[in-house]
């Protein structure tokens, strides 16, 4: 088995919390770095939630504090009521306890390691693309010298999912829409795992109690993390589950044939009533030349997902 | 029968033809005016193809021209390689043969008959909306005053239709973004028939073929008027028939009943990426309030049609 090197740029979250303990678990994958991003809460709360995190669960790579501003220099606009007052559900985050932050900056630590190991690191990126924009802009040549870059972030419309906080955007994208274009139209190959597969599946009720019950230590800690989130997707949408977005992301990197892919260019829209929206040109399409779409590279947006294929997986990680 | 008066806005435009001859032989609606608008083709040129449709079709409602520009001032942009060079599929249309003109700007009758007829008048507009928004402007009033307006136009990405000008952009909105998020956000009720359901509807040869052999001289003009139109579809997306879109826009003011509508308010994006995105934040959705949507009337957004049936209703029109 290949195993790949992989940096997870995350703003923990409930559900980057699950991603990135089902990420750990994974033997196809081998962490090497985490940084963090504001966005389910603030960049101090982000960090500790990492280190607290790597405690938890484990793991040795190291975690660096990334931007606590959007490219545009603005901060705020947390997710504090889908993810609790202190992004993790509101469960007990201890005080001090947690190993050392690395002392890089997010972006900088990302430009190192894949200087590290040229051809061989994957990005999964789950929160908004601040430090991925950043670390593109200080240093351009790490585009050709990253393996692959995966993007829990947009809608694209595909089976009706078309936004999560606008009609049209989703939360990360809309978070900092200038850095996500940035990173879609850069020269490294990107793949975007949107709403259009996340809302596509379901872990409910029954799915989270089996892990709970039956997924030890780490299942428990699943199942009380989430508690917060599950009630927000009750409140919000009726839904007897949560949607499990970043682990999406995760779940692309170790079996990739569970998803369907349409190729084109991807551009966000920065402003206006549209601000946030991801928008493919799909290869082939009959549009006029000349467009915004032309003459950036074609990435992939994952269209289908195997809804029940993914769940045996995550379960599987848990559930021996 | 409740006979509803209609004014009909209109850029002809091979599908606008099929429409208007649709229209003026269906006895549940008085065609009491045609105004113009630029589009398929420039003002000038469409103005005289709706005189000569009057003469072609016979009927005795006047016929306005309208806008030659956009709201921002733009002429240009005309659909010629869609619809010929003369906008009607390059048939022959005879010069100076064709009645007199309405000497009042296209906007100017649009009020004048609304006035004329309070709550009774059905406005169906399938070019770019500048005269609607010019008569809004003007007289605010009318739009207490109209009974309903039904507007060809839009793409909102049900059935993964989303955009024919550019991946989110339909091209009568794309051809006036302004007007039409004036025409959507003022208090009439609209109802906005686009690529959703248009382009779930294909004429195919078999269904042209029929009308030309079966419906009598304006079937056989139905059928000479849309070669170019069905070469055009051939060409550009492998269609072995036409969309009919404007008549799309006339079946729903003849049986409302084919169609499923969603409800809530519609904006329209002005610049950027997105330019002439139609957008709805349909009632009931979860987005954060204090958005560009709120404070806005609820429209109608068709989201379904009945295929077969608006056939079967086309093509009884003609063959008897």
């Amino acid at each position: 088995m290949t195993v790949r090197k992989v940096i997870f740029d995350t703003d923990p979250g409930v559900d980057d919390a699950m991603a990135l303990m089902f990420l750990a678990r994974r033997p196809e994958l081998e962490l090497i770095g985490v940084s963090t991003v504001l966005g389910n809460a603030g960049i101090e709360q982000v960090t500790r939630n990492a280190l607290f995190l790597r405690d938890r669960i484990g793991f040795d790579a190291p975690v660096a504090q990334g931007s606590g501003v959007t490219l545009a220099g603005i901060s705020g606009n947390e997710a504090l009521h889908v993810h609790g007052r202190n992004g993790l559900g509101d469960i007990a985050v201890p005080e001090g306890a947690a190993g050392p932050l690395d002392e890089r900056r997010g972006h900088r630590m990302i430009i190192d390691l894949v200087r590290a190991h040229p051809h061989e690191v994957t990005i999964i990126a789950v929160g908004r693309l601040t430090n991925l924009a950043r670390a593109l802009e200080k240093d351009p040549e790490i585009a050709r010298l990253v393996r692959e870059v995966v993007v829990m972030g947009g809608a694209f419309g595909t089976h009706g999912h078309t936004g999560n906080v606008s009609p049209v955007a989703e939360a990360n994208l809309f978070g900092d829409p200038d850095a996500a274009d940035i990173v879609f139209t850069a020269p490294w190959p990107v793949t975007i795992v949107g709403l259009d597969v996340s809302q596509e599946v379901v872990m409910d009720e029954g799915f989270l109690r089996c892990l709970g019950e039956s997924g030890g230590e780490d299942g428990r800690f699943l199942r009380d993390v989430s508690r917060f989130y599950q009630e927000f997707h009750r409140r919000s949408r009726g839904l007897d589950g949560i949607f499990a977005h970043d682990s999406l992301a995760v779940a692309f990197a170790v079996r990739p044939e569970l998803f369907t892919l349409r190729r084109g260019p991807v551009r966000v829209v920065s402003n206006g009533l549209a601000v946030g929206q991801s928008i493919q040109k799909p290869e082939g399409a009959p549009f006029p030349p000349g467009g915004a779409w032309d003459a950036h590279p074609a990435q992939s947006v994952a269209t289908g997902i195997d809804t029940s294929g993914f769940l045996r997986l995550y379960a599987e990680t848990f559930i021996r």
